[in-house]
């Protein structure tokens, strides 16, 4: 065969991320486009970047970074009930380190694996600036069956997955902060932060759930309080929540009994790439017996009002927390 | 309704990016995700970044900036044979300038309208680096009907369209390079070299006769060279093509026979955004008269061979042109 005398660029797709191609659609990535089938479903289609010193930190290890980059859109999927379809991914780098590009190439792989989201194309460019990772990732629902922000009922519960504020927290470690110095003394739950900082845990088993249960739904990105407002002024309505009942990981919630951090911290805390739903009353049950299979922990932590002002967290006496700061803002 | 206190962020896609959301699976861009319908086509994915200073320069208009992100796309969609379909954003930012948004949006506004592509999504991030526009941009094609870099046959015609090499000059000229001192006497031909850097000229009035004619395509964008070489490999075929044939403008035509550059920096330029395809001669006459109805000039420059080396470049007395480069390779 003639050789084309490949470029930098093509040697380094070709060696990373052609592994990564698993579907019929990506070509082996040596096309220009990749075909997505739809199968009669609707494509869900999400975006979502990643820069260094932003997002996350210089010194993070390669994988966690591929896994984040991957992870943060899984979780926007899982929120709307979609399916993972697969991703495409742009790469801006400084220069091709191959020990970096092969330890990222890995945890890409693993988690398009892990989630069956198998990349279809990319693009890698070269960049003076931070690393920045961008990736548009597809999911798959039934015709008409995408979750929407907006659908929220009075009356429906409010519900959350897993832990909230860990992966702030986790953060705070990692610059020295308070939480680092109140915990100088437990490496484990220090790790634990970190862990959810650095790799969140979309929570792409409860997509059917969602879909056949929740009347309005989101992932939490940018802090609790936020994105409940996001999704209550969407659905036109308001809520009011029982802050103590907000899952805590053990670490937050002896940092909060200690006095290390308030309930803002938490609650306005980004990157817990959790599901935020409201759950019709009578769905409820349904709801959280189909998450207990899923192995997917959901709490309900109030409900839905109707519209006057930003969603309330109640304290443990009823009375109104005041928040100074609902999320988190790049602008 | 409550006030949700928008951040920044959400002000920002909401000010400047939601007129431009009209299709109705963008939600106004107010959820998490958008819907792509297939209506029972093959949905194909592309996706391409520009960085500042890579791409393009700092001082380009913001206009220019946002048409040039979307247009190297919808290259990538009439190359395969796809009809645009629409497309998502991310946007890294060092800042948000309304000035700069301003003008930003508005072109790209105006080429979503003008080639039928609308905003689906997207992400706004802040950067510390370079503004990087980072785009997946999607098309359709009837089920198996996508227009590969593999399928070249030998004795089909090697066509491009438009010309070739003017985007390379046209930043040569920003850069105060040879053809800026060469041309400094003609303002009008350097802003057509300019314009051609800064605005490529995406092919898909040709999508619909590509996918009918053509047993080959790409778009070229990192040279005629590399990216014929490349088709080739894909093929396994190799190509002849006669230099004289390729299709310059005027102010490339005068450059070359001047000396102010050689063949190679034509067809190693990069940014051409034009159609390369192979034409099986039996449908040549119907591919060249579905091309002039659509009002894009295509041109025969070669004919697909045996593999045997990489495609050669002959020149006027049919002698070899020794190329030392290619194509652009950002690694």
């Amino acid at each position: 065969m003639a050789s084309a005398r490949p470029s930098g660029e093509d040697t380094l797709i070709a060696r990373y991320f052609k592994p990564l191609a698993t579907d019929p659609g990506a070509f082996n990535l040596v096309d220009d486009a990749a075909i997505l089938k739809a199968r009669g479903e609707d494509v869900v289609v999400t975006t979502d970047a990643i820069v260094e010193g932003v997002h996350f930190l210089k010194d993070d290890p390669p994988d966690t970074i591929a896994r984040k980059a991957l992870r943060v859109n899984l979780s926007d999927l899982a929120a709307k009930g979609a399916d993972p379809a697969g991703f495409v991914l742009t790469l801006a780098l400084r220069s091709a380190d191959e020990a970096w590009l092969t330890a990222f190439a890995r945890g890409l792989g693993s988690d398009a694996g892990l989630f069956g989201c198998p990349l279809l194309g990319g693009d890698t460019v070269s960049t003076p600036g931070p690393l920045t990772v961008s990736i548009t990732a597809f999911g798959r629902v039934p015709e008409g069956r995408m979750v929407h922000r907006s659908g929220a009922k009075l009356g429906d519960r409010v519900v959350v997955t897993g832990t909230i504020g860990d992966a702030a927290l986790g953060l705070d470690v990692l610059k020295g902060g308070p939480v680092a110095a109140a915990l100088a003394d437990d490496a484990v739950a220090e790790a634990a932060l970190v862990g959810r900082y650095r790799v969140p845990q979309p929570r792409n088993a409860l997509a059917k759930a969602v879909r056949e249960h929740a009347s309005a739904a989101m992932d939490v990105s940018d802090g609790l309080a936020g994105d409940l407002a996001k999704l209550c002024e969407a659905s036109g309505v308001s809520a009011v929540i029982d802050a103590p009942s907000i899952p805590l990981s053990a670490a937050a919630a002896t940092l909060l009994a200690r006095g290390t951090l308030d309930i803002e911290a938490i609650v306005s805390g980004g990157d817990d790439y959790e599901i935020l739903c409201a759950i019709p009353e009578d769905n409820y049950e349904a709801f959280a017996q189909a998450a207990g299979l899923a192995g997917v922990p959901v709490t309900p932590i109030g409900t839905v009002i109707a519209a006057a002002s930003v969603p309330r967290f109640l304290d443990i006496e009823g009375r109104d927390i005041v928040l100074k700061r609902l999320s988190y803002s790049h602008f």
